[in-house]
């Protein structure tokens, strides 16, 4: 079994290093990481080769096998992400608010790291990269816990960029990657508290419960997604339909996809056809109604209670007829997940009262949910969407890796 | 028991009220339950009568009992902390940023309530009070879990908020406390997770670490403070003996009193003696330190390891002797419980050095690390010091009551 206690410290160390680096120190370092992935390659993709074949013994589903399959395009592409992240602002050393105190003391918040990252995802090895950039570019060292399935692309991918900063003479341990793949070291890690500042899980539901269930390292809770979308009795048919188009089949598995419909009765009539048409154009979505969906639409599938909590990541998507907005906000604020919901309106004061009373980390107006990314936002990166309250919601960009801490300066001041 | 569920439930269905009220509707009824609970003051002293007649029966320690008394004048500084609360600005609704994207959204990320916060406290019944008044005026629906010793004048002192909130058309629910206090109904809290947003533990360094270990809901660690000064080569004597005598015996049960002394080699020899003189002007002090110290102040008690890591809480200082500014920052790191730290010094270079690597929440330069406090930082309220770098850090106010949500508007945009 892996010595977690001897990695923490490690990286602790790390991390009272990496704090007191420029950002220009530390994009030397990610651009230099960059360069030594494309030279290290054929060791990556020797090593992505034996997972790939361990994969297809072990009956690896196609899906499955593609996500975890390295090219030399997807090596160039993880190179390419390391020195876009280089180009992004330093989040670190930000002066946040900057204040006196009538006794004269001057107080300013400023950003600094979080120290230690800890980060557990499932089959990409590109994770592996882009987590180490997000991470070392705010300042921070992380460790790592990929799944079994990429064990060996990570080990290579790591051993990579351990090397490419220890020769550009920074600490290596500002990346870790944890040997071990079985259950119990991963129980373990989520119980380093002493050492790890913040733990992040990036992949299933079941991954997700299982860290929120056992970790005593705060953690950001990511992923689930049960999206809805309200048309409302005034919606430009249009636009709605497009929206939900969009919304539900322009990428079925991930998770601001719409799963959910909410829609005025006053439109149900029109809309539903409409809609109906417009998904037959792209992709055959089951809908799962209730009885007076399936008065308008009778091929629609008998909802259950079950239904209306549901993440799909299929083409499946559920509806309920509601009266009006409050109902709507009621339903959404009862089944979703709070990740993302959006109203599609011409009446402004409904649009108002839908985005000051929707419980989501991102509330849209006649927009899809599909827009919530750290890219779409306009962030340049992102480490993960949100879906708990504290620290970060929504898409998590480099700020959302930091912390801040108070500097005071006194002249001999006391209480 | 508690039927925990059936709070929690309740508690969500008053968040969903508090997140539309307006600021004008929210001091309204903090000031009607100010009003209250000094019309309730009789039934509150009777149950804080009986229950200081069981404290005493217990033999209750007369530094708790002093906690737990209220009288008149103490109820009437309950009144006055919901009025003040109530004048402070809102965190609720603040656009803290706002833009545009190439594709027409628009989007703006604003200040909303965290939901349902949990407060797990112990024997001051103000407390009950005051957390609920920050809760409310943050928007939140509180679940409060006070301590045994407490709990009849915690019951009146929340009736009579309840009251008040009903009586001026608010839900009751927006604040409720857990009847039982037996040790299953706590780790039963821990873990209702599907209701509230975030848990406060404030208390003890043991509550803390029950808390920290079993809860699945995000919490704010609190609380511990093994809080260094630094006297660096170039400090002003004068300052420093000041600073330190302060630091240490202003009150000496808080978490930002000073515990540990870490002193320039050049300077000990004069500081020292110096301290001495100071410290036993106001009160005996206990100094654990190493050899070195010991060859300076001979009466000095020899110090172990653990008295390095220690938050005495007591007439107690540990002490040790360091070559530079980057040993002491380097021993304040490994021993520091990240709550507070100060360095007395003239020169620059290392205040500098100083606070950008010690990893705390609030860094001084030439001052008192007792002014690690909500409302020393003019913050107007506090409801406790984080110690964990997630969320909020250092003195919580108001904003560390709230979260943020996106609210993007488009006009039928799709990706």
């Amino acid at each position: 079994m892996t010595d977690l206690k001897e990695m923490g410290k490690r990286a602790v160390a790390a991390k009272y290093m990496l704090q007191t680096l420029s950002d220009d120190d530390k994009n030397k370092a990610l651009t230099a990481a960059a360069d030594g992935l494309l030279a290290d390659a054929e060791a990556i993709l020797g090593a992505n080769k034996e997972d790939m074949q361990a994969g297809q013994e072990n009956g690896m589903h196609e899906g499955l096998l593609d996500r975890l399959r390295l090219t030399m395009t997807r090596i160039e592409a993880m190179a390419l992400g390391l020195r876009q992240v280089a180009e992004l602002p330093d989040p670190v050393g930000k002066i946040l608010e900057e204040w006196r105190r009538p006794n004269g003391l001057r107080l300013r918040k400023v950003s600094v790291p979080l120290g230690v990252a800890g980060i557990i995802y499932e089959s990409r090895p590109n994770v592996t990269a882009d987590a180490f950039a997000l991470c070392f570019k705010a300042g921070n060292a992380v460790i790592l816990k990929g799944g079994s399935d990429a064990i060996r692309s990570n080990m290579a991918i790591a051993a990579s960029l351990r090397k490419s900063l220890e020769q550009n003479h920074m600490p290596q341990d500002a990346v870790q990657l944890i040997a071990s793949t079985d259950r119990e070291t991963t129980a373990a890690f989520m119980k380093c508290r002493e050492y790890i500042d913040v733990l992040i899980p990036r992949g299933s539901a079941g991954l997700i419960r299982a860290t929120v269930e056992n970790s005593t390292i705060p953690i950001i809770e990511t992923g689930t997604g049960n999206c809805h979308i309200f048309i409302d009795e005034t919606a430009n048919l249009t636009d709605a339909v497009n929206i939900v188009v969009n919304a539900k089949t322009q990428r079925i598995g991930v998770c601001n996809a719409c799963e959910s419909l909410v829609i005025h009765e006053k439109i149900a009539d029109t809309f539903l056809p409409a809609l109906k048409e417009g998904l037959a154009r792209v992709h055959e979505v089951e809908i799962r109604g209730d009885e007076r969906i399936r008065r308008i639409l009778p091929d629609v599938t008998p909802a259950l209670e079950e239904d209306y909590g549901k993440e799909y990541l299929d083409y499946v998507l559920s509806a309920v007829i509601v009266k009006n907005v409050q109902e709507a906000i009621a339903h959404i604020n009862r089944y979703s997940t709070h990740h993302s919901e959006a109203i599609i309106t011409q009446e402004e004061s409904h649009a108002r009262l839908f985005t000051r009373d929707i419980d989501s980390a991102c509330v849209y107006v006649n927009a899809s949910t599909r827009f919530t990314d750290g890219f779409e936002f306009g962030f340049g990166a992102e480490i993960g969407i949100s879906t708990q309250k504290l620290h970060a919601r929504g898409p998590m960009g480099l700020p959302q890796l930091t912390t801040y801490k108070y500097i005071v300066e006194g002249n001999g001041q006391v209480r």
